[in-house]
């Protein structure tokens, strides 16, 4: 049996920011990325828990991060964008720091932009779609990732897994939120594969003569796949073109080129779209809110499931009981804390 | 061997333009109907082509949509939303009406969005990504149709095929553009399969007790299935969200309920956003056009193709030769043009 201690949400977050703290980030810095990576512990959602903070801690001690950077608000009034230059600092705080002049654009406008430029990113989408659908607008968020995944009918890695995320507000429940790699698997799929032995599903990958394979060490020579055939190879395109290419930062083989390894945080920029129903839907017939129950009930009443319900219900629990850590994990975190960027190589 | 005759685009757009004014279509909805199925039977998209013209005669006949409609804007002023009533209307009329505001609002703001309601909507989206590619903008544009696709995991038909495209605009060259379904297959594809007494292909199609069918007609008592599974399934949704709920118009349930048969052209709404690359790329390296070439370029050298580069052949051809239509096709235009209305049922 697995010895755990439970940590409430909020001890779980003073140990994390301890960590960044220890490594030099400002607390501004340390403060939005322990609240990211606590948000996906609180929701079991273990691949953007605490498992991420040492690849932050490698991003530190490789130099390809800013710890200490402040971002800066660029609020570009009498335009739809809202703009934070991150200055070289992971993207949380850059968000944090642009999100209350992206709402008020949205609330005034309609819709408004807001651009994340030079960050380290870090991690999952969904943290951002949550805070922006939280002031009651829908959001569309996007960015690129590292060249990993082949075009269709392509054989070399150019898009990345170019994450495409989407969110609605729900007054009396947890917003509509989707967050999904526009590759079939996430990078980090191939690499369990290959360290259990197993082969892959079909359709995941290519070897690196853009042959089909269920090798996860050819795979990993070669490249991913995107999601959905050329449609999901068009929309991780867009995404290369929309939250790279138009918004003046890197694209995914750019970033991949930069850091030169796919271990480190991501150096690139990030789009963040916020849509004001009320806005959108004003002097028309019917309530948007209370019509998006209808459809949402219409798809649970199918026995067809709304995505992130499984975090959304981890999140009640631990809010309510706190968070199960194994003691190895509880290990780790006193190991970083002590050790620092020692921890890590 | 077919007859064939060879029509220029002119003398098509006549043609198509006369067989809308003998039915009742005032000058401006025959005209933006003429222009979008002349440039599919140009493009040689033979779905969006002169084959569609009886459709919209039926959506007539049956009273679904009003043919001497004048769409209506409203600029409103101070936001980066343009509205459109089509007025019970096609769309492509009101979308001709609103695309030099939205190209204006989104050079001074970045970005806006064009809102069509209470439209019958036809019938492709890649001649208004192009119409919005053609101002040096990029575009996302969707709608919903009709309740045809299962929610994955669900049983029953609710989601359109709500086709999700985008463009970005190139210079030199024509746009990058795609255009398509949410669904795995069009709906069409399976009325094609039950006429040829094929089977479809696995994963198109559930039966109407949910369970997976290769039958086309118990796929269409069924349901038809999202493209790239949950992924698919989650942004067919959004498109109910963004493009029914939001703007303030139909759904795809709402949309069948309303028609009461997916034979006619659909009534709702759409959503158009178009983006300036200049705006966003503004004070950052690089120029955008000149970025996303290099990225075309990195997708076509490795064997893969850009979308809709068929469709662009063929138009090279037509605008340099005429258009060929076969004997029976050139005869059904003058019987339209004749029967008018009667020729539909």
């Amino acid at each position: 049996m697995t010895q755990t201690s439970t940590i409430t949400i909020a001890d779980l977050h003073q140990r994390v920011d301890a960590i960044f703290r220890k490594v030099g980030l400002n607390a501004q810095q340390a403060g939005a990325l322990a609240r990211v990576i606590v948000a996906g512990e609180r929701d079991a959602c273990k691949s953007h828990g605490i498992y991420r903070i040492e690849g932050a801690l490698r991003t530190v001690k490789a130099g390809k991060v800013k710890p200490d950077a402040v971002p800066e608000l660029d609020l570009n009034q009498g335009s739809a964008i809202v703009r934070v230059d991150a200055k070289g600092g992971f993207a949380n705080p850059a968000f944090e720091l642009g999100l209350p002049a992206l709402a008020e654009r949205a609330r005034a406008l309609g819709l408004a932009a807001l651009v994340i430029n030079d960050c380290s990113h870090f991690s999952a989408l969904w943290p951002e779609v949550e805070a922006v659908t939280g002031q009651g607008l829908a959001a569309l968020v996007m960015c690129p990732s590292y060249a990993t995944v082949a075009p269709t009918g392509g054989s070399k890695p150019l898009l990345g897994t170019n994450p495409f995320a989407f969110g609605w507000p729900r007054p009396d429940h947890a917003p509509y939120v989707f967050d999904f790699a526009t590759s079939v698997a996430a990078r980090g799929e191939l690499e369990l594969h290959r360290r259990a032995g197993k082969p892959l599903p079909e359709g995941w990958a290519i070897d690196a003569d853009g042959h089909p394979t269920t090798d996860p060490e050819a795979a990993l020579a070669g490249a991913m796949l995107p999601f959905g055939g050329h449609k999901g190879s068009a929309i991780g395109t867009m995404i290369e073109l929309l939250a790279g290419i138009m918004i003046g930062d890197l694209t995914s083989p750019e970033v991949l080129d930069y850091l030169g390894t796919t271990t480190l945080a991501p150096m690139h920029g990030e789009l963040i779209i916020a849509l004001s129903p009320e806005a959108f839907a004003a002097g028309r017939p019917g309530n948007p809110f209370a019509r998006a129950e209808n459809l949402f009930e219409s798809i649970v009443g199918q026995g067809a499931r709304l995505p992130s319900q499984r975090r959304f219900a981890a999140r009640a629990k631990s809010e309510a009981e706190g968070i199960a850590l194994t003691a190895a994990e509880m290990e780790q975190l006193d190991r970083l804390l002590e050790k620092g960027l020692d921890a890590v190589t």
